[in-house]
């Protein structure tokens, strides 16, 4: 039998031999380190017997097939651990994640603590070296291994007939498994349990709440520490620690998940971007409209979201309304009854609406994050409803607003991607195969034409139509989406919407869905970790802070506070009993952009001392000019912070 | 028998006599005029036979009470004739409304067309002056009479047994009925069928939807000509046709009842409306907050909201969530939690939040109106949480605001309500009648110290305490309530809301729940009915109107166009194939309040040729100061738009 190595060599080796045998075969080291193999390109256990001429590659933790490989043996590892402290508890599913693994049990009451007590556990097993030893078992045979477990056994059930079913066995511990694993438990050297978190089982919320084990292994120490002082980093900068250390966002049990509460400093931001948005938008030709935010199913009929959309909407009880209500997930349906209620000429268009949009969607209890993934959110919503000869422009003009938008934010590390249908998957989609060509061929040329640099990305699409999206890492390195530009070819015919063109036909206008800054809640949070609390002066929730030399001052204080407020400026007075420089200091930590001092020399003049983040003074300015050079920084944007 | 008259008088009558003929004995004008009377202040036919010695009054349709008995009677002729034309008709409840009656009916087919047909056969019935008469019958008897009436079986099985039970016939028309009604159908001199609608049996949406037909009745035609005069220009005036007319807002039945869209002007005024509240605010040291649409059953019963208000609040479905969540009817619990986020001192308080917040309520299909009454809508909110030492002064400062807003729209006709508990219906309130008397009498010190002229209305106030209620009539002479301030005992304690006094201890603070504008869409309402399309510059949708003597200048005038958007004035140009005069005339008659003319001399120029509604011009005035006057307009809201 000839096995053909990855650097081109064949060697002669009896049928039957094991991978681990032809590594021993080729060298110690080799067969000390490799963990698995590939025969023919398919992974496959290291303790398996090759049958016939074969190409053979070893694999080691060091490839990403054998670091998977790894994370999921130690996966198993913890199960077993779990088992041996805690016997009642019943298995879930254990796979691998993007930079670690779990495991769900049911049955089993742990807090934080207990991790350590798994992972010396966890350690036990390693030591003892117990090998991963796969069973090929039909149906029944399966049955009876799992009879304590479950969820295994409802899994089992739902296997089609003709798949073979494997089992891997640790020592006492069993597991219904494809594999392949790791020779045995002391491969692993450095992993390290995570935290614990609920999760239903199969993501189904009418199902039981399992306690969910999130953890991670690397080949080497080194590695492993590697990644646990990034996450401590992205720990720290993430906005949510940082959203509670600077008073701008709760979450509340008693409210709900994903539902969280903008504090005063928290709405400032808020609706400060919110201003600018509108006002940007208003300056390129946009009319603002306001929607309700519940409607009639029929309507989400029309539209498309009740077949392909309904599972992540909130619906009202039938006992509570006369009526069969939810709450919108997108503001399309709305804005089209609005161009609806009248005639449109060809002259009119492009319309652009746009809406500061409250919207709802029923984000699963596992995806929750922040403000990053909740379940109300306000989007920067619009839709521009166009002649075909004006969608080149205004998909232009859509990202040019994006760019400009980004550029003001200080946002620069995004990229593009063009998501498409996926013609496999046609359940998810409007079933017009042939539109859906047509304006994935349009959107292409644009994006050819507009020379930006974009991947594609099949099964991204929206359900009517293919889209453009802005992606941004966040700060634990997971790609999101920011902003999207959409070409619709569905819901305007759905709709009947017309215009009567030049020849006084009735025509149907192309629609382009797109958002601006995207969704107001996430691009906070994207704000929150990217300045790390040192806002612009335009965005900082408190952008002045008045300290007084001492109480006597506060009238005077409280005058200029409330003169900078009238004036658009959110200040403050510092009224703790602390000393003039605590004050500033504490100011300074927090990165308030403007700290005024007061003392007696300031009341006499009626002037007051400013101090900026770059730590320069101005003493004695005039008020007036001091007000309205702060109301130039709202206005023009990207002005350094300097009196 | 002795008949003592409302003179004084006393006659001698045999007993068994009736009211008619007594009449008759007195004049021949009083039998005529008489369709009622009273036998010891107690309402009977006149047909009635009076037994023994009693106090009688004769009541014509010119008394209260006839007038009432006449519209009842003209009910039943309603529904006579109804029944003649449409023998398959069921019928349901007829009762007299404050300016006429109704009568539902199943099974009906009608449109407004058939109101016509009715009346004509209503008439032939007034002609055949056919007799109202009264039957007393056993519940057997009733429900033999009810036979194919299944609405009317359903009432008399639901009688008390004691109760007595009568019918009264006209001609073939018979009908379960209290009484008393007037002789015969010759005395309906003047009636008038309105309307057709939808209704529930028994306003409950789980029921039937019935048709009702609305009508009014007068003693004269002259009365009736002059309501029906009166109800046109009410119509004429109302939001509703305006909001069409001037393109404000639409509903539409696909979306659902009582969620009207705006339009982008709708949208303006109100967007305006929200930025001058807030401005307001912020200027008196409210701070804005951002919390939540939905939220937990748990926070509701915590608030007493799922105990005192939940069959006016939509639930979402079990099926759709994993936690039970209802649409918020208030702000209050959520701003609540905010505060609870952290310690206070005595020192922070006031804390004054305000919230632009949209809230839900379950409002019956048959309450909604327009604006005025609608399901989702946006309430100027706020909650001051202060000291008890502060509550009379953050009370008068509520009202304070109140009065400015209101003067800035212009808006003084408005009356104050004390709205009070029902000690006699505690199931709608918070249990707690020592608090109820403590913070009424509050109330009321503060308010006689204030100096506000105001009435007393029991069972008005909120389930958690007694409010100031602003009362302003609508167009239909309706009073409702536009703004309320109410002063709350049981929230601050319910949600352990504390801050830490002088002396170190814990307190619970007072709260005040306040709005300042109300609510918009319903004050939006108003102000469209108030200015009948003609509103002041700061409010209108659109503000300027740019008109060029011909096409040729189009460039020049949207360049103007965008030079005042810019400066945030809301312009259009007038781009339609029509002569000057026609366009100003046109924008005259929409009650633009700036138009601004452009010709060749302009242009040349570089200026703009000016008109206001006044009727006043001003040529080739210099551009940035047209804009720079125009923003004045927007910043100070009182001033007289002249250039």
């Amino acid at each position: 039998m000839k096995i053909e190595f990855p650097d081109g060599t064949v060697k002669e080796f009896a049928p039957g031999i094991t991978g681990h045998e032809i590594a021993l075969s080729l060298s110690e080291h080799l067969a000390r380190v490799a963990v698995a193999m590939t025969i023919n390109n398919k992974l496959s256990d290291i303790s398996a017997p090759i049958l016939e001429d074969s190409a053979v590659k070893f694999i080691t933790t060091h490839d990403p097939e054998g670091l998977e490989l790894l994370r999921h043996s130690t996966a198993h590892i913890m199960a077993s651990a779990v088992c041996r402290l805690f016997p009642e508890a019943k298995l879930g599913i254990g796979p691998v994640i993007e930079d670690g693994f779990y495991y769900d049990f049911d049955n089993l009451k742990i807090t934080r603590d207990d991790l350590e007590t798994i992972e010396n556990e966890m350690r036990n097993i390693i030591k003892e070296k117990i090998p991963f030893e796969r069973k090929v078992v039909t149906k029944e045979e399966a049955l009876a291994l799992s009879g304590e477990e479950p969820y295994k056994m409802e899994l089992i059930r739902e296997l089609p007939e003709e798949e073979e079913i494997s089992y891997y066995m640790t020592g006492d511990y069993k597991d219904l498994c494809r594999g392949p694993h790791i020779p045995h438990t002391g491969h692993v050297k450095a992993f390290k349990l995570l935290r614990i978190a609920g999760a239903y089982w199969r993501g189904d919320s009418n199902n039981s709440m399992l306690t969910r084990i999130y953890g991670t292994c690397f080949p080497d120490k080194k590695a492993l520490n590697e990644y646990l002082e990034l996450r401590k980093i992205a720990e720290e900068n993430d906005h949510v620690k940082l959203g509670k250390e600077l008073d701008l966002f709760i979450t509340d049990k008693t409210i709900g998940q994903g539902l969280p509460l903008l504090t005063p400093r928290g709405a400032a931001i808020k609706n400060v971007l919110i201003q600018f948005v509108e006002e940007e938008e208003r300056k390129r030709g946009y009319v603002y409209t306001i929607t309700p935010f519940i409607g009639k199913s029929e309507l989400y009929k029309i539209s498309g979201h009740w077949d392909h959309y309904k599972e992540h909407m909130f619906i009202v009880s039938e006992e509570s309304s006369d009526e069969e209500l939810a709450l919108r997930p997108m503001t399309c349906p709305f804005q089209f009854t609005l161009y609806n209620r009248k005639l449109h000429s060809y002259k009119e268009l492009p319309i652009r609406y746009a809406e500061t949009s409250t919207l709802f969607r029923n984000e699963s209890s596992g995806s929750m994050h922040g403000l990053i993934r909740i379940r109300q959110f306000t989007l920067a919503e619009g839709h521009i409803i166009c002649r075909p000869d004006q969608l080149e422009e205004e998909f232009d003009n859509a990202l040019d607003l994006i760019g400009f938008i980004m550029k003001t934010l200080d946002m620069t590390e995004y990229t593009y991607r063009f998501s498409k249908w996926d013609p496999k998957n046609k359940a998810k989609y409007i079933d017009n195969p042939e539109a859906w060509e047509k304006s994935e061929a349009t959107l292409k040329k644009i994006l050819d034409k507009s020379g930006i640099p974009y991947v594609e990305a099949e099964g991204e699409s929206a359900f009517y139509g293919p889209k453009l999206d802005i992606q941004m890492k966040n700060i634990w390195g997971k790609e999101d989406t920011i902003i999207t530009v959409q070409i619709d070819f569905a819901l305007p015919g759905r709709f009947n919407m017309t215009y009567q063109d030049k020849d006084g036909t009735e025509k149907t206008p192309f629609i382009i869905h797109r958002s601006s800054i995207g969704c107001y809640e996430r691009t906070m949070a994207i704000l929150i970790e990217h300045f790390r609390g040192k806002f612009p002066f335009w965005i900082a929730p408190e952008q002045m802070r008045i300290v007084t030399v001492s109480d006597q001052f506060y009238d005077f204080a409280f005058a200029l506070r409330d003169k900078c407020r009238n004036a658009g400026i959110r200040a403050e007075v510092d009224v703790r009993d602390e000393t003039l420089n605590k004050k500033i200091r504490d100011a300074q930590v927090q990165y308030i952009p403007v700290i005024a001092t007061i003392g007696k020399k300031e009341v006499d003049a009626q002037t007051v001392s400013v101090r900026t983040l770059d730590g320069t003074v101005k003493y004695g300015m005039n008020l007036d000019e001091f007000i309205r050079i702060c109301q130039g920084f709202n206005k023009d944007r990207n002005l350094t912070i300097t009196f």
